[in-house]
């Protein structure tokens, strides 16, 4: 068979750099773990009318048939799923009589869509989600808590400065309507198009489409364009004049989510209230959050998420949610493209043992057996060529330290140094025990 | 929406055996990175023609259509993969120039057939698989390597004994050529069904379908019969007088695996030398393996795997390799589905961090947070209820220790035990940090 040509929109990783994925997944567990967040995983398909809604994404659903299928195939109508949110709320109204509520859960798994592909999209990806949903109520602050939990945990991950940007629907609703605005719905939507448009022409929509008079429009553009890092916002929203309930709800709210998120103290997230986030998407009742990182605007966000009332509903019960996604391929992939992150090594091997001769590969074994049984990883030298070549060896699979035998040795191959050791009781420095994640930039802890 | 009904074959795990799952799957990779394997994923989709080979499995392969696709949709032609060794083949084809030969990886990944489900067989299932493989050439030795590798990742699951029955491919056919079996092949198709059939049967079926005499079927049904757990096999065969230069082979190497995978003492995995294990699929040329568990010889085999001194070509250059494949969702959903495995509790807290009242509610998330910044899992309660209702809502959850910011103290709920504590130094014991696999057998170390 001719060697194969990837697949566009496809991206397969490198061991190298799978292991860079790796870490990152492990540390986003780690921390979702750590706020009580349990890890669930879906299966990858949805029947097709819980998948397609009749909006944009339809189209870009993968549906599944058998090869050879037959009249009653049981499988048509089987698509594969496109989020992490449609088939977490089915696997919520569908297990509700074995969860606890307020149920925490992250998920981290593909999800495929059939776009056009390009840099930060991917026919499949890798998103990384966390959500809080309880059962007929969940109290707001749990939309401190899921956002604080992101903010951790994307704290603690090797990449570029991270902007966690949050607004509040109840804000740009109550602003609207304490303004006599007509039609809030019309509005959000037109204010959602400035970062296409220049603001006189979002000035114009306002008053042709959304019946604005041009002073309302006027102070339309003055709402979003407030944008802060603390909850000063509060004040400069007050300055304008408008007086609504919802929105001094959505104040409240907001500045909460802002100072909650802010505090503590984070290396290399920055928080900020900026009034113009709206997020397409409808269902969306309260706090909305971007995520964007420092140097690659050009991907728009590597997350998002927002607090729903609706999460999921079987008619009778309905199940509120706050829940936040990070693009895990889609931030990691560019990464990985431009040397912004790399692996140390494509093989956990910390030690390569040498082989003398054939005859003796099972002394060479017993080395590695004993040093594995300390969680030192390993491996033995695929053949007994001279060590010079068997050092080469290691160095282009980057192990650091190769083992010999019958010396009764180790050699660090960086340095050159090479000591006695036992394999009883000889240890790598820790940094050399696993692959490290190398970061080019300086955002490494 | 309705409540949603489960799919038949893609079954879900609530997160108490989610969390067992997670542990398996870890634990696995620990031993396989242990070993020196690196970990690698592929994407979920091939070409239909590396998929469809004319054979059995063709007809449970899912293919993919976008839902509104038109005549130019690029993705026509791709299916779901069915096992991990067709995208490996391809991934190793695809990206040699990349990788360092023996190139020694392993995958723990779903795979998709649309076939019956039935316990143990499932539409969706996560396998595990180790392989090495060789550029142009690989030493036999890895064969012994990949093995043992497997016999160490089962033994330190907390699953049921497990038992790795090898044979040899060579031997087999060595033997028949040498007894002169006109039709090898067919003989080996034969005697693969003394699983399903009477010996007596399966003679007559040697005379009438491959061509042997009587007496040869009498001598292949006596090599079948063979199993033990040592090299003690070897000295049986000789007594069966029959001679041939690649029966030699297939009992050198079959010697080793079974004396390299027994070396070492295991905990409940024991190795066996089975002369009746052929494998159905045609592509192995040497050692061949079935792991089956103890308890669950209903579900077959829970893994297998063997050498092929084909895993993959471009035409010009050949891929050797030698791997064993470890069934995940076969052996696990039965294991939980029983009992015989279940998670200690559904969620990853340790402590509850109780709240007086929502006025104080940032002190008790003050608490979590130091919990936290020393690795204690915890979760601030959602309400500020009764404390004893903030306990019951710990013990609904499986969490161990609820911890009252008022007080100063923590309780562990299972005594009754309250003890003054400090966030900034207490620490639970080592087996509460973390859920716990719990055996129910008495296979647990």
């Amino acid at each position: 068979m001719a060697k194969p040509t990837p697949l566009s929109g496809f991206p397969e990783l490198l061991p190298a750099a799978r292991a860079v994925e790796r870490e990152v997944i492990a540390s986003l567990s780690r921390t979702f773990e750590l706020h009580g967040f349990a890890n669930i995983e879906t299966r990858v398909v949805e029947p097709l009318d819980r998948l397609a809604k009749g909006g944009e994404i339809d189209k870009e659903i993968y549906v599944l048939r058998r090869l050879q299928a037959g009249d009653g195939d049981s499988d048509s109508g089987l698509g594969l799923h496109f989020d992490l949110t449609v088939p977490f709320a089915r696997y919520v109204l569908e297990h509700a009589g074995h969860l606890e509520f307020p149920f925490r859960r992250f998920q981290i798994q593909p999800a495929w869509r059939g776009e056009r592909p390009q840099e930060g999209r991917y026919r499949q990806f890798t998103q990384a989600d966390v959500d809080v949903v309880g059962r007929d109520e969940l109290p707001f602050h749990h939309d401190v808590e899921v956002m604080r939990v992101m903010v951790d945990a994307l704290d603690a991950l090797p990449i570029p400065p991270v902007s966690f940007q949050f607004n509040n629907r109840k804000l740009i609703q109550g602003f609207y309507r304490g303004l006599g605005l007509p039609d809030v719905t019309t509005a959000i939507r037109t204010i959602d198009k400035l970062d296409k448009l220049p603001a006189d022409r979002v000035a114009e929509l306002l008053v042709s489409d959304a019946g604005a008079t041009p002073e309302q429009a006027q102070r339309c553009l003055e709402l979003a364009t407030i944008r802060v890092a603390d909850t000063s916002f509060v004040e400069q929203v007050r300055t304008l004049g408008v007086e609504d309930e919802l929105l001094d709800e959505g104040l409240t709210e907001l500045a909460a989510v802002v100072e909650g998120c802010a505090a503590g103290g984070h290396r290399h997230v920055t928080v900020e209230a900026n009034l113009r986030i709206a997020r397409g998407l409808d269902y969306y009742t309260g706090t909305v959050v971007e995520i964007f990182m420092e140097g690659y605007e050009r991907l728009k966000s590597v997350g998002g998420g927002g607090r729903y009332d609706a999460l999921a509903s079987d008619g009778r019960t309905t199940y509120p949610g706050v829940g936040v996604s990070f693009g895990v391929s889609r931030s990691l992939i560019p990464l990985l493209a431009d040397g912004v992150l790399s692996g140390s090594r494509p093989v956990p091997s910390c030690v390569l043992v040498a082989v003398a001769d054939e005859e003796s590969r099972s002394t060479s074994t017993a080395v590695a057996d004993a040093l594995r049984a300390r969680g030192i990883p390993c491996e033995v030298a695929p053949n007994a060529q001279k060590f010079g070549k068997q050092i080469r060896t290691a160095e282009r699979r980057g192990i650091p330290f190769v083992w010999f035998p019958d010396q009764g040795e180790v050699k660090d191959i960086r340095s050159g140094d090479q000591v006695a050791a036992d394999p009883a009781t000889w240890s790598p420095p820790e940094q050399d025990l696993r692959p490290q994640v190398i970061s080019n930039e300086e955002t490494t802890p």
